[in-house]
């Protein structure tokens, strides 16, 4: 549970029950790694916010009024995660969104000690499937039941995460990351244009990759192609790239093209990347 | 909006800001007619509704308490909507949910007085498409997007609504609708196994269609089949069986059909029938 929150503003916990991002999930939400006391890719975060909120056609977010509410409620702290959520504000019942839409803007913050070092990730295939839709494919949508769903397949602390397919059985993400893998030295990752998030750690790995001379290429591949790859790794605003030991009974390799982007990153400033 | 809310059985407007309906649209709804005082298939909601919790792995609702709650706000009342909402709860940051779940229920009511005899409708042809997920489909989840982004295609008060295609064109419903066309004389609508919603009105248009000898086939439908139909209706809990004028340029020629299905409604109390 977020530490605290702030509702259009002020200090409070709660939403109306006509709000339309619980009817219809009817808005977009950013998570925002909190390290040295500062927003990291405060920019980016605001740029994707904004994207959504233009595809939605809402309102387009004020950055300077999320930047107050980030400021006043991380206050002293060095470390946490910052959610926002932006949802079409209040409405009548019915689909059709009142004009003009008046959002609503929820800030919260939890702060969060350093973690011990991690291990490598294991992770599973999950049976539920992305849905597929052009529509409201790369964005942070409040529409999440298809994560949701995915993650309530297992309970093990020992598994990290679950890897989820999509139409004609394609590689597309995590429930809550990105995936890269690594095959005969080619970094690849699944293209998102029918569905999936497009993570903002995942746009610094093709930075980071762009830099270091490596490719890095965006395609539709086949999920036979997990169990034959040299190495896997996540990323999340939270994590930063996570390298991953097993995917149910299948062992990774490994790969330096992992240790490669690993380092790129930490240079980013995503200390995270130590493993 | 809704005039009165019930939350977890208490008369209140809000829910907390870590409620998972928010946060992913985790949980489902129900709007239902109150027609002379009653909510009208009653049973069949709290069945759709008991049946959408298990697919999603949600505690059952517990019907006696959603009755207590319709029947305080409904009062006197003799005409309204009721919509009822049941969400996985309040839950810390994350996809996984709490266990066990501790719901969160909501009802609303609004009055209404009856409305004027009605046209028939005319509707449009959306570009915004329904995703496909067989895990999700049939369902009245919170994940609602598509139908909004549907639904603010267009503005004038003119056009009743717009009819939604899935994966290959394939015809699937309104964006707040079923749909119904016939034929050559037969009542077609489509299948709903990769999206769309199981409307209470379009299994009662099932029944009276059984009832009068009528086959009604549900099939996989080429959108292109919209324009060559003799007739078409679509179907709510709100609206009964509403006949279609035009889409977009195309008339419909009308069908006895239609007349015969509204008519077998009418007979079972839906009195909206009358066009």
């Amino acid at each position: 549970v977020m530490d605290k929150w702030l509702i259009n503003g002020l200090a409070d916990e709660v939403i109306t029950a006509d709000d339309r991002g619980l009817s219809y999930g009817d808005g977009l939400f950013e998570t925002i790694a909190v390290r040295d006391g500062a927003c990291r890719f405060w920019s980016e975060h605001m740029a994707r916010l904004r994207s959504g909120c233009q595809r939605l056609g809402l309102p387009a977010p004020v950055p300077e009024q999320l930047e107050r509410d980030a400021h006043e409620l991380i206050g002293a702290a060095e470390r946490g995660t910052l959610k926002m959520i932006v949802t079409a504000g209040r409405g009548p019942r019915g689909y059709r969104r009142p004009q003009p839409v008046a959002s609503t803007r929820l800030v919260g913050f939890s702060v969060e000690s350093a973690p011990g070092p991690r291990e490598k990730a294991r992770v599973r295939l999950c049976a539920t499937p992305w849905g597929s839709n052009r529509v409201l494919a790369g964005m942070k949508t409040l529409n999440r039941l298809e994560q949701v769903l995915a993650r309530a397949e297992w309970d093990s602390a020992g598994i990290a995460e679950g890897v989820m397919l999509g139409a004609h059985g394609r590689i597309v993400s995590g429930t809550m990351s990105n995936l890269f893998i690594v095959v005969e030295g080619q970094l690849l990752t699944p293209r998102l244009d029918a569905c999936g998030v497009h993570g903002i750690m995942r746009a610094k790995v093709f930075d980071v990759a762009g830099r270091l001379g490596l490719a890095c290429r965006e395609e539709d591949l086949p999920g036979s192609l997990l169990k034959q790859a040299d190495d896997m790794f996540l990323t999340n605003a939270l994590w930063g790239a996570w390298p991953v030991e097993r995917l149910d009974e299948y062992l990774f390799a490994g790969s330096e093209v992992t240790a490669r982007i690993m380092d790129g990153l930490l240079q980013l400033g995503v200390t995270e990347c130590r493993c």
